[in-house]
């Protein structure tokens, strides 16, 4: 069941994006930050919002997207991770749909997810069976060999 | 004479900016977000550097310019704005020169602008002259018909 995550889904949010691998350090701290935003000051005020897939106690991924500034219509794809034991059972798809039609509801006219060539694979791979193409890439941009690519979904 | 800004600036950049014309409600709202930030903090602490163009009492262009988050060596350029009366002077120029500069001390191996297809012209047009070069776009980003196209100079 997809439901809006509480104060106390962080510890198992945390050991998610953890156990994912994809997140380098200090996108695990920006994370740790963009939560506390979300916690203090919710959804609306924050820009962020948090979704988890709850399964009996525990959340087997998670989800973490926004409205992008200054554009209109925009929101960012900033997190997603499925608990390994849980892969290919549609939680990420899952997760990525209901975030999806929340967007769309908000009156997104696309999303887009930052990733990087080196890091980010199976996030990407989800996105790219769920209809996201790579419409942008800046070469050597999180370091030297590890591309930005631009991601994006229009609905 | 270029120097970093400083509380007393504010009056004459926000004017600086709205006279450039380049920019929406949102962008001169956030850009006095990003002030309020550099001014509590300093630069270091948040981010974003601002330096002015100051010619005896008044500033003639400022830019604002700093690192990128989860990225290595990538400085973003959000603002330039020139006073009307003092184009063709080479003080947007200067200004790029000197944010470069600090910039590339600091580690930077490439600057990265973000502009709109319809609004930053002027702005655009430096940056090109300058050594910037479109290497992305995404179609319809700030709304319908207005594109975002990223400027990238490699050092």
């Amino acid at each position: 069941m997809i439901v809006d995550a509480t104060e106390t889904d962080w510890p198992r949010i945390e050991q998610l994006a953890a156990d994912a691998g994809s997140f380098g350090e200090q996108e695990m701290e920006a994370l740790g930050a963009v939560w506390e935003e979300y916690i203090l000051l919710g959804a609306e005020d924050s820009g962020y919002e948090f979704l988890v897939d709850q399964e009996g106690d525990s959340a087997r991924g998670f989800i973490c997207y926004g409205p992008r500034d200054l554009a209109d219509g925009v929101h960012d794809l900033y997190y997603l991770a499925v608990d390994p034991a849980a892969r290919r059972q549609g939680v990420g798809r899952r997760l990525l749909n209901a975030a999806e039609a929340e967007a769309r509801e908000a009156g997104a006219r696309m999303m887009i997810a930052e990733s990087s060539s080196t890091r980010h694979a199976p996030g990407r791979s989800l996105c790219q069976a769920s209809g996201y193409e790579i419409e942008a890439a800046i070469k050597d941009f999180y370091s030297v060999g590890d591309d930005l690519l631009i991601l994006v979904k229009r609905f």
